[in-house]
């Protein structure tokens, strides 16, 4: 790659470092890597925290199965392997969307702490955030939003998370997220209000000035 | 997928739209898709209007080898079936910034008519540009960056668009650039002219008024 680059000097290099679209644009890049059992209400929250910062006028994007599992990964299926490669590339995606200076939230169940610590590894560093929607299994079941939780017990589906394979939790997340006795929008607002925090978004009453 | 989201309706839906998203951040997401031979100028002309937009506040982000194929597509080679996944996945990616509202290049040989057809399938309807880098092989065989053509020609790299692999031009591309005698300035200016008339970008002097 070095090379590639070194024998391409007869043409002007233009690109754009992530440094001077971040100051530019007057927002910072960054992976919130929301990861939680189904149900637990990643993608809700995701939503909600999108909606928020959309309106303050901060270009986000949400990662889920909806816009991921029926596009990029429609060739992928739910063994351990696939999941692997699934996890993989949406780290690759976040990655360029964050390297695009968009607050990218990504909201798959990523139930393996390895993939998880790759997703991080690839980030751009500091950049990264694991946000563990830490609903209990029992919670998750009784709202089952799906149906999958039902059917995975009934054996229909198999290799579901929480009922026939595993989830690893975080060790240490970034942030933890308990959703019971909260609406989807507090909790959204929690995560906002780490972002602001970290200084990824400037602060809605008094600004860090960590952005322009 | 319509019956996951009918029974997900405990939960608000919150999810932004399009409309709503490119309303308020002011800007309109895009896929302007160049295709050309190895060497044509097509990540170079790419680059500059992504500088040249940010520059005027524009969220722009180009898609390229450089941190495609060593990300996402690291474990694609150039096999005719991987050059079509890698293709297939350019497109997803694109497909999800340009929904993000953002300005978005790809520069990729993608040498193949029904390829291109494909990614212009999957992208928003009517936000998608094939530009053409309509470059002469012998040009660009003269100005070989990373003396690829020359190894092609030695047989060292097999393969190889223009020399040992076949390149199928656009039959009507949205956009047509000859960059003989021009810099990759003057096409990239080329680029953004087209993006105002087709009402995605603000016109620099006079407003279109089609974004905010």
């Amino acid at each position: 790659m070095a090379e590639r680059k070194a024998t391409n000097i007869k043409w002007q290099d233009s690109q754009v470092k992530r440094d001077e679209r971040e100051k530019i644009l007057g927002q910072r890049g960054c992976v919130a890597w929301l990861t939680g059992l189904p149900g637990s209400g990643k993608t809700t929250i995701a939503q909600h925290v999108e909606q928020k910062l959309i309106h303050r006028g901060v270009a986000c994007y949400v990662l889920d199965g909806d816009n991921v599992r029926h596009g990029l990964n429609e060739d992928l299926g739910f063994s351990q392997e696939d999941r692997q490669e699934n996890i993989r590339r949406i780290s690759e995606v976040a990655k360029l969307f964050a390297d695009a200076a968009v607050v990218t939230l990504t909201a798959f169940i990523s139930p393996y702490r390895d993939d998880r610590f790759k997703a991080r590894k690839i980030a751009p560093e500091g950049r990264f955030f694991e946000v563990f929607v830490d609903t209990p299994l029992d919670e998750c079941k009784k709202r089952d939003p799906k149906g999958h939780y039902k059917k995975a017990e009934e054996g229909i589906i198999k290799n579901f998370t929480g009922v026939n394979a595993p989830y690893e939790p975080p060790d240490i997340p970034e942030l933890r997220i308990t959703t019971m006795g909260s609406t989807p929008e507090e909790s959204a607002d929690q995560v906002i209000a780490f972002l602001e925090e970290q200084g990824i978004l400037p602060g809605a009453a008094a600004s860090s000035g960590s952005t322009a």
